[in-house]
Parts: C-alpha cells; structure tokens; sequence
C-alpha cells in the first residue's frame, strides 16, 4: 500500500472543530436572512468615521503591502498607552496572537490552565501546541481565581489563561484582584490576560511592561467596531515581544486594519460614546431581562449574559429566535448552559429584540 | 534567582529574523519619502475598480466579523477552477498557509528540502517548527530539479518547497516538468508548490485536488493587486484542507479581502490587462537593461532580475537606488546575489527608473 505524506501526531489528535459557527452559516442552513445580528458580540455602533473614512482612503492602495512593523500604530499606542513600542506586537486579532503566544511557551505535554467553558478560541489555539488542558470550573457563575491559582500551583503550569472581563459570563475583577492573583503566580508561569472587553469595563490593571509573567490582549475587534478588520495588539516584556517576533508573519496584518486602527485611536471620543451607549443599552436589557422573569448574570462587558432556568431552554430560546432572524448565542458548557448570551445592541435594535424574545417566550 | 517564564527550545533556536524589510523601515532609515517602489513586487496596476469599489462598501461595516468559511469566494472559487469548495482553504497570505502547512506535517528535526535563497518567507514559516533543512543551491540561476529530487529521496524528506515561478529568479517550468517532478517524488513527500505568480506564466499544472502529494498555493497579492489585504487560498486533498481547519484562525481572513477578493475574480479582464501590460513592461525593462551592458535571467513574473557583475556592484546599484528614492531588492545568497531584483512599473514609472539607473551606474 502507498504511503501518504502523514500529518504531525499533535494534528492526528485534534478533533476537527470550530470555536465558533458564523451567521452566515446560519443564514445559509435556515434559508433566511438574519435580521438581528447579536451574537458576536460586534459593535452595533460602528467604527469611528474618522477610522471608515481612512479604511476607505486605504482601499485605493490595496496593492501595496502594509508596513510590516506597523510603525506608525505601534508609535500612537504607546504614546497612548505609555510604554515603549518594543513591548507592542500587533496581529490579525487577538486569536492570532493567543495561539502565537502559546507556540513560544508550550512544549507537547506542557500544562495549562484555564476555565472550564471560557473563550473557547483560546482553547483551541493552545491546543496545537500538544499541552495537557486542567480546565477549573465557573464558581458562582464567574471564573474562579483560587482555584485557577491552585491549578496552576499543582500542574506546575507554563501558562494561565484569564479573560478580564470574561467571555461568555461577562464578570469582571478589580485592578487589585487581578494584580494579587499575578502576584500568587509561581515564577515559571505566565498568565495570558485578555482584555478584548477592557473598554467597557471599571478599570484595569496598569500596564506594566517590565513583567515577565503577563501578556496583556487588546483588540479593535470589539469598542472600535472593526472586528472584520483583523487587528489586535499584545503588551508585553521585550523578552516575550521578542520572541513572537521570530514566529509572526510579518506582513500578516493587512494595510487597511493598520489605516483604521490608527484614525481610531485619534478619535477617543467615538469610543467613549461607544462605551456610555452599551452601558445604557445594558441597564435597559437587563431591566427588561428581569421583567420576563430571566436572570441576567453580572456584566462588565458589550453584552448580557442571562440565565434561562436549563440548558433545554436554553437551546429552545436560541432556535426559536434564529428562526426569527435573531442571531445570538449561548454558553456551551456547564454551570453556563443554561443561559443565553446578548449583544447590546443600538436602541432600535433592542426594541426588537425585546418584542420577538416576548413572543417567543410567550409560544415555548 | 527567580525563574522567569521559560520560551521553547524551538523558539530559542531561532535567530531574530524578519525575511523582508519593508520599504517604509527604509524611509525612516534614509528620511527620505520613496518615490519609486519597485521592490516587493506589488502589482503598480492596482486592484480591478470592481474590487475596489467592493472594499470601499464593505469598509462601512468592519463592524461585523467576516464570515469565518468564507463561503462565497470559496464557492465562487471552486466555480472557477473546477475543484471542490472542500479542497479549498482561504489564509490571510500565501506566507500564512505555507507556516499553517508546515505545522500539519512537520514533527522536530523532519527534513525538508528547499532551494538555498529561494523565498525566504517558507523557510522563516518552517523554521518554527524545528526541522532540519536541505537547501540545494541554483543550478544555471535557476533552482535544480533533479538535485532537490536527489535531496528529497537521500534525507526522506517530508516537504519539499518550489515555486513556479521562482521568485527571486524568475525561473519558469512548463505543466510536463513539474508533473514529472511531481510523480518522481517518494509516497512520504509533500510538494508545497507556491504559484504566486502563476497568472504571469505560460501554463500551470493542471489542478488535482485527489492528489495527496501537492499542495498549491496561490494569492490575490500579485495579479489581484491585493497585496495589503492578505488573502490567498491553498487548493489540496481533503486530508489536508480538514487538518489545515483543524488549526487555521477561522476568523483569520478580513472582511474587506473577501468581498475584494469575491469582485476581483468576477473581473478577469482586469487581470489580463494586468498580464498583459506587465509582459510590455518586461520586455521594455529587458531591453533597455540590456542595453546597459546588464544580464537579464529569464522570467515569468512580475519582476525580472538582472545580473549586474557582482554582489558589491549589486548592493551599491541598490543603495545609491534608495538614495535616489528608489526602492528595489537584491537576492542576498549566491549565485543570485550579484543581482538585483526589479518590479514592472507601469510605463511612466519604468522611464523614470530607467532614467534614474542610468545616472547611478554613470557615477558608481
């Protein structure tokens, strides 16, 4: 018999599997068209037109490569952010540049810690790299920082993964509570803390550029409206910036993210207005959520995250609403199952919403 | 003293690298705006209108996250060239697909064999999977089949890299050697066969997505005038195409690309001007070379490379070049290093470069 070019043992391993199904997907499987698109937690309230008018500025070179070390962002961030460029790495979304962070510190069977049930992306990037998963469960609905900690301290972990906010439950820690768990972290394990939400959020932990043992993740994706545009950043010690540099594709982020995110950056204005809209927006779900006898869970973040009374429900509420053009999605494992997962959307939006989750909680 | 997270041996392995210097690092260098930009191979005619129109809508809503199968294009695609939507994987760049190939097969310290100083992009890819190299120097400017084959079968290698066209020679194979390239290889050998430039060329092996032992790779960066926005797409087995999905960023490929990449292939009028323009401008640029007492090698491509006598000839031509505010390239290792590297302009772009070397090589 012939022999075929074989795949590595990590790739046989893995299960075919995608973090997430598009709405178009769905679109394409229902036949019909979705009419409200929250679940993807997409701004509904756009880019900055200062960042649209320079992505369609851009689009006349799009022959042109972009500058590979994306001199100008990286000098506006860390003018902005107050640390120096050399700890900026930019790459197309922020799952990109989680998987390339697990490619520089996990060898095969390497441990890893993370939530049972968080962002599964992160999940899915790390395991390419072969590492032995402890994922701890949600306490209290919310990522359970002791136990993670523990986690981390028997396994002698090489990495931690933290969403602060966290996706999907939407839960939050103070600058405080994320700095005393950093600072209970054994020396040899670096803690992934991604802050795709930070925006909406009460504060966070200062950047600290000089610390080995934290890589933070930001994003355009989500407060600047440009999740299509694949462009997100890492902070983090010039050791660790170093490192993704010998791995990432150097021209991997595309011209026209690198024009946007730039003009986006000169209009803090859009996103603080982006920012007092989805609080709005979020007080308004979460009243109207309680109204229909739900139980919307804490949120720090662009959406609402409310608790359906089981996982059945859960499903049967999801369904019902794709069928009538509502897009959203819900938490795949447990004790999150039994919740659905909202985005804010605009006024209108939630208006809408609002009436068709009604009438299909009235017909279940 | 305090451990500080450790990185792989793999990565430590690495050696800072980046395979290209964009030519905007090179203004900040020489403060001086290029003025000419002749060096990356960016297509100087630009993406069809059809295309550009198509980005500058989609630039409205980079809100929303591109659909992560990128359906349409892989459908229209698969229209186009007669395979199966299934055999077809989008990347955010051909270098993106060759590094995601890369890790489907290689295990530590596999062999792969490549040509010495053939696009360095799949080496800095394959690299980060820690295999032992094979590089088999230029045969008469060109690389050398039945050496690469001779390497192939004397370390057992898994992957073998050719491009055809060859960048940096330009160096062009008919469909019949390729395939007689292809069917000597071993059952245990994949050929990662990167057509970048496939559309300059007078022909191309057919497409056989059956075929487990090729993979192609192809790209809207050249042709397509697309270079900034990152998308190209691998055609291969379905084994391969379901272990590619099994660690790609499913949300890795923009929006805008997409829907300029779906519009640039409903124009393919636009491309064989394109092609046929670029054709003009090479034998215009061979030509008045020529005519400065330089070498030309043959090339398919968008660029032709030029034997000017010797390395330091060479990186003199580019310097003084880059003084003048033109920017081109030069491969770095022998045989090809006493050249240098130019991209067709267009016509008034070729009469100011031809201009401008005349006036460097009268003073070097």
């Amino acid at each position: 018999m012939k022999m075929r070019p074989i795949h590595t043992s990590i790739v046989n391993s893995l299960v075919a599997s995608t973090p997430f199904v598009g709405p178009e997907a769905l679109e394409r499987r229902t036949g019909r068209p979705i009419e409200l698109r929250l679940g993807a937690n997409e701004s509904p309230f756009g880019a900055s037109p200062l960042a649209i008018a320079a992505m369609r500025d851009q689009a006349l070179v799009t022959h042109n490569y972009g500058d590979p070390e994306a001199h100008e962002l990286r000098q506006a961030l860390s003018l902005q952010l107050g640390v120096p460029m050399a700890s900026i790495v930019l790459g197309a979304g922020i799952d990109e540049l989680l998987g390339l962070s697990c490619r520089i510190f996990l060898e095969p069977n390497d441990a890893v810690v993370t939530t049972f049930g968080s962002y599964p992306t992160f999940d899915y990037g790390a395991s390419a790299c072969g590492p032995v998963f402890h994922r701890v469960p949600y306490a209290n609905q919310a990522p359970d920082l002791p136990a993670l900690l523990d986690a981390v301290k028997g396994t002698r972990a090489k990495v931690v993964y933290l969403a602060n906010p966290d996706n999907p439950s939407g839960a939050w820690w103070t600058p405080d509570e994320i700095d005393e768990f950093r600072q209970a972290l054994p020396y040899g394990c670096v803690l992934l803390l991604d802050e795709a939400y930070y925006e909406y959020a009460a504060g966070y932990l200062p950047l600290d550029a000089d610390d080995p043992q934290v890589i933070r993740f930001r994003t355009f994706s989500k407060a600047h409206g440009m999740a299509g545009m694949r462009i997100a950043y890492v902070v983090a010690h010039k050791d660790h910036t170093d490192a993704l540099n010998k791995i990432r594709y150097h021209f991997g982020v595309n011209s026209i993210a690198q024009a946007g995110a730039l003009a986006s950056l000169s209009d803090p204005a859009h996103i603080a207005q982006v920012v007092a809209q989805t609080d709005l927006g979020r007080i308004e779900l979460r009243e109207f959520m309680v109204s229909m006898g739900l139980k919307p869970l804490p949120s720090h973040t662009n959406f609402l995250t409310v608790d359906v009374g089981s996982k059945s429900r859960a499903e049967s509420i999801l369904e019902a609403l794709l069928q009538q053009g509502v897009f959203i999605r819900k938490p795949g494992l447990p004790p999150l199952d039994s919740c659905i997962r909202i985005t804010i959307g605009r006024p209108e939006q939630r208006a809408r919403f609002a009436q068709i989750l009604t009438d299909v909680l009235r017909t279940l």
